[in-house]
């Protein structure tokens, strides 16, 4: 592969920042301290990383101003060289898929459909009736998309997305595989021992700029919508229920399961493998620790966990037999304070 | 959308109950008591409502008798308004897709296989040797079903569902996108540092009236069948595992991971995002709470939970700290009591 | 079902152990021992199965040496029924799929994809550019692998699933429908209350012989690759996520997820829907048990447990209530003792 390469002061004028040391140096890619090589930029963004530093073969580093002495590399020297990297990286590797516009023949289109003409479609995908895909779109092989749904510009469905009828998708959506979007919720209601179905009638909602990993699920309303706020970005298999909103930059770990109605604020960050029960309010700026249970709401930004600690399994076995009994406990030390105040 | 509209007296004709106010007056929807519309059917099943009934918009509202006096708008009185709007709303809006019979031109039909006329078989469906759909199934694009399976009639497959082969499936099924039906179970042997796997030569039986959310799957059986009860409602990203047995009408949430060989007595309810183990023996009538891990079997009905609590991640620190050591606790206790008891 | 039927003597002129009892005995198929019939072979590894013995209709019986004279029946003796099954179960039901080598008609070939002439590859699959496919794979319905990416010989990949650009895939594999391989990681920056896209250029790399089940996801790499060892089993909805690495080996069970950059050993068991923080090392020959969140590394062999032990939900709301304050009641506990202390 022929790389295209910029020299490193042609990334600060794009990018800021300084350089110091060879501003002519030319890099073509972006790599981690220990496996960079000949051509390749590289960055220290955390302490941990620094004794990788005199043994990085990288042609170039980005690094914070208290660090720049730590090397004789050239370097760029900037506020923030995660984010500096990640913008780099971004110019370097564009996400975008390069494929050409227009329809496969093997794409199935409903009637009244609306492709924009500088969108692709790929092979096998359908199209339901009165479905709109906007300019620039990427729909990637085997993607089902129902009747009347809408498709932002500039977004990417990768192979086998399936969205529902009657939902409304924002620009610059990243949609990864296997996902599917505006499913029925899980609405049942109990009769003589059975369960009805209750018809789920609302639609799925979701911004622009938000991003959804593979095979995550997204249920549609049960009378309203459910609602994915800007720039939300989701992790792989997290299941969303029906009328959740989750507000706008806030970030999901995956497997993570969000019950019905549940109202997530702005900002948040929740940890991986973690369980959000239903009709629960959450405030903006909350962090929930990864495998964490959230049994209510939650009013006020901080960070909340709730793991129970692992050990040997036979240090555990002796434990979690105690866990059984604290309420126990907690009265016998009650009444052992109270033996020890009456012979004072 | 010209939708059919309805008086309410043609309502309870239909579903039973009786009109409090103008009978005459026309619906076409259901809809929340927030976001209801002129021409809109509401209800009111559950008291924290109740504020909300002043400022509704709805046409007319379903509720219990002793709540009949609360509003002025025309009513249906009826004993129990969550069934009661689950079937009207189940009238409006009718959960089959509207498809017309046939076999798209894309599809790919095994040798053998058997296709009622009164069938759906959308774009780009794979269908296996000697499968055989039933009378008025929907099978949406991209579905993929193996040799030898039956769908009994008049069952829905949404886009992208897999069924492998030899699977026997009910009648009225509703399967949701990505949901995969008879792949293979989690067999292996371990033989000198390495896994043999053990073919998984079981079936799935699955029951009437299933409904089976997206992403979900349930593992063939190993020697003998995975069977999931008639009335069974699974929820998304739900993993049944080889050989499990759930019976009639339980109802399971989201995410739940349910282990080989366990069995799930009827009319159980199982919170999403919670776990049971292998081999497990579940009663008739249990509720599990979200998020919790069933270790042994339960006997007896009733509500079973095991979650820890959440807290700040501050807190959480210094009390998870001591579930390390909660037997040493508990034998301070004891000696503490020995102690006093010496002493008096 | 014509079978194909095998004298007892042929089987362990094939698999070692001996025969005792009838040598001449035909079986064609495997069974346990409930649910055999006459043809069919079972076995009794596992002692509480003995009570089944004096029933069985199986044809013949896999037994250890110590168990030999507990049946009547024509019998194999062997050190392992388990394995011995497990062998003789997969002689006699091959694990795969038979169908005929070549391209079907509606797949879609990228430029310069490579398929080796004995492959197979269904309906409606897609092929990036420069694909290569090797000898013997089988890829079923409806997949669609990336540009680039590499798939070992004698592989199978079952209908719908989807490996992304830039994979390397071992031989052997056995990929069950609705994985998704090469994803982007979860890999974003913030910078003034957005998140920036860290662009994944990692691949994936995938060993010999692994087994992936049902709607497992695995995370390409960020800059580095994620890494999966020979042999390594993953049942259904695992999610592995960008830069993991699982050593040889290693079997992990349903509905686990494992965050970035987290390194497994060789030969570990890690049981269902247990988590595994990012950065976290595991050492060789660990096992975890199901529902476990692991927040630091494990440097020794052995087995490792946290669950919150399930009870009734009454006694659990109780004993729940008192961990909120466990480093109080501690605290208390140790002032009892001092009081004692002090008044002896």
């Amino acid at each position: 592969m022929n790389r295209p390469q910029y020299q490193l002061n042609a990334i600060v004028a794009k990018f800021g920042g300084h350089v110091v040391g060879e501003g002519v140096a030319f890099i073509n890619q972006v790599a981690t301290l220990e496996k960079a090589q000949a051509g390749q930029l590289t960055f220290l963004a955390n302490n941990r990383y620094r004794a990788q530093l005199a043994a990085t073969r990288a042609t170039a580093i980005i690094v914070r101003s208290e660090d720049a002495e730590l090397t004789s590399l050239p370097r760029i020297v900037c506020r923030d060289p995660y984010v500096y990297f990640a913008k780099v990286s971004a110019f370097l590797n564009p996400t975008k898929p390069i494929v050409s516009a227009g329809i496969h023949a093997s794409a199935v289109i409903g009637e009244g459909a609306h492709i924009d003409p500088t969108a692709h479609i790929g092979p096998h995908v359908t199209l339901g009736a009165d479905a709109k895909i906007g300019a620039g779109c990427v729909v990637m092989a085997g993607c089902s998309i129902g009747a009347d749904t809408v498709l932002g510009a500039d977004s990417i469905l990768y192979p086998r997305v399936v969205v529902y009828h009657n939902c409304v998708l924002g620009q610059r959506l990243i949609v990864h595989s296997g996902v599917v979007i505006g499913a029925d919720g899980f609405g049942i209601a109990p009769e003589a021992g059975r369960w009805l179905k209750i018809p789920q009638i609302g639609r799925v909602i979701i911004g622009d700029d938000v991003e959804i990993g593979a095979n995550t699920t997204i249920d549609r309303g049960a009378l309203d919508d459910t609602i994915i706020g800007n720039g939300v970005k989701l992790d792989n298999q997290i299941q969303i229920g029906h009328n959740v909103r989750i507000g706008e930059h806030t970030a999901i770990a995956a497997c993570t399961g969000i019950a019905g109605s549940a109202i997530i604020g702005s900002h948040c960050r929740i940890g991986g493998c973690s369980g959000i029960l239903g009709h629960i309010q959450i405030a903006d700026h909350v962090e929930i620790s990864s495998f964490t249970m959230i049994g209510k709401s939650i009013r006020e930004a901080g960070t909340y966990t709730g793991i129970f600690p692992f050990s040997s399994a036979q240090t555990w076995r002796k434990n979690a037999a105690q866990v059984r009994h604290l309420a126990e406990l907690a009265e016998q030390v009650k009444m052992l304070q109270q033996a020890i105040l009456k012979k004072e």
